[in-house]
């Protein structure tokens, strides 16, 4: 009989670990860590009360507490799951009631900003190790969790400089169990990349959505039947949370605005081009980026599927 | 017994046509409409001798001839599917060839520069009308066409002015046949209304693409790598053929320049909101974009699958 491909941890990596924030990252967590037998007990904290119905409804979680100080009491790694905006409260109201040498993490997609806030809060004995899964749907919310988000995708960990190695071990160990692929950077080269892969393109999308919505002389109608043709791909992103993102813009302000500045250079010589009917740079231009698809789909984070990989009758 | 869902037609729309330029979207043409038994005769041709042989290899056409004239011959239906920049010498090569009453229609993403390029070339008795199929792949050439590529899409019909109604109607059932939703509406409204959905799409994603490409900070590995949180949404646009739309832009510059110019109107307010803080401007402008998501989904447009509609793991 062949061996199964992978089997649970014959003791849980962490006893109990917390999760502060139920949306879509937190109930994906919960999910993937009972799916890898990574804790010994899933405990879930949310702001909302009605999240923390639905939880209980879906049971991601073994424990479900109101009381946020009740979730991390005992933890041995407590993760926030919640808008980075919300971070510094969350951190001053956990703060006293975390356990010595706990492991304290998140998920948010800026880091400089998450070691500014919450760092100084942080007891003494507790290791902070701030962590940003690259994973993500255009859907929000503990219904839109599931275990096999982070399967094949990345995890980058933000340890500040003299972190605890082995707790940075344990968490890197936390995301190979619920899927991930592991990378250690420090914040700002963090937030710097993630300007470029992320924030910027969701800023871009955000805003051509907008310049649809507002164009008089194209109907709504037009722009949806007609989404097909490129469109539709900045659709998708633009559905993201807008909390989450109006957090990210406003706490990762210095990269955004340097890549966007970039990116404001660069259009501004393809708007010369189209103007003046200069075909050649414009060939050019759109003869470089086939390389980087390219390599984009041999790295396994893109399907090459016709049809831009969507099945469209369903 | 259920009757089919589908049958082809006791005889075929037309009892020739001919397809100029065998690439992804004249190669799946042909595909369609010999699965919808359209035609006859499916001739093609191409400018490429390596494009013939490969058409000839994979056997989508019934005929192929190096030769314009000789694929045009008795063709009660020509349909260009070259790049926008080649037809007014296909067209003027084509002309003494064209049979009286034979319809001229192309696939190009522009309207207005054929109408313009192309309608003082069709001679007395043969009747033009641009279409514009919405659909499409980031591939490219003759191994790129499916029979289903059409299938649900829109296409567009812009007939010029006092237009044979008869012509319209046969050209229209011909893309049912491929599978398609036919629209009609004038070109300079066509022009505009794929200028944001399409024309303005592309160049921002082949010019954030760039962008990326040219970071010295942030090497290309790790763009690629950290793709899935934004980027690669952009990539595979970014991806699509360069000839072509380097001819749609010098062929559509003023509605490209117009909707540009919104867009970057729109882009500096969102601008100014990240550099001054201004939190509720980016939420505002965040949380309008999901309804048009929505619609699309609702319309039959897009997948709704999660991993936005991809298998990551294939």
């Amino acid at each position: 009989m062949p061996a199964p491909l992978s089997v649970p941890l014959p003791v849980p990596l962490f006893a109990k670990i917390a999760i502060i924030g139920l949306g879509l990252i937190g109930s994906s967590i919960a999910h993937a860590a009972r799916r890898g037998g990574l804790a010994g007990e899933i405990a879930g904290h949310d702001a909302s009360a009605a999240v923390i119905e639905t939880a209980r409804t879906l049971g991601f979680c073994d424990t479900l507490h109101d009381d946020l100080a009740l979730a991390v009491r005992e933890a041995d790694l407590v993760i926030l799951c919640a808008p980075v905006g919300a971070y510094k409260a969350i951190a001053q109201a956990a703060a006293p009631h975390l356990k010595p040498g706990a492991i304290l993490s998140d998920v948010g997609s800026v880091k400089g900003a998450v070691m500014r806030d919450v760092g100084p809060l942080v007891p003494p004995g507790v290791r902070f190790i701030p962590a940003h899964p690259i994973a993500g749907t255009e859907f929000s919310g503990p219904e839109a969790g599931f275990a096999t988000l982070f399967d094949g995708r990345w995890a980058i960990l933000t340890p500040p400089p003299g972190a605890d190695a082995q707790a940075v071990d344990r968490l890197k160990a936390f995301w190979q169990g619920l899927g991930s692929q592991v990378d250690v950077m420090d914040a700002a080269h963090h937030d710097l990349v993630l300007a470029i892969t992320s924030h910027l393109p969701h800023l871009i999308a955000y805003n051509i959505v907008g310049t649809a919505h507002d164009l008089e002389a194209v109907t709504e109608g037009e722009v949806i039947k007609y989404s097909a043709s490129g469109f539709r791909d900045f659709t998708r992103i633009a559905a993201s949370d807008p909390t989450m993102w109006r957090d990210v813009f406003l706490n990762n302000r210095e990269a955004v605005l340097e890549v966007l500045g970039r990116f404001n250079e660069d259009l501004s010589i393809l708007q010369r081009a189209v103007r003046e009917g200069d075909g050649q740079t414009l060939f050019d231009t759109f003869s470089r980026t086939r390389a980087i698809r390219r390599a984009i789909i041999e790295m396994g984070q893109e399907s090459p599927a016709p049809n831009f990989g969507r099945d469209l009758k369903e």
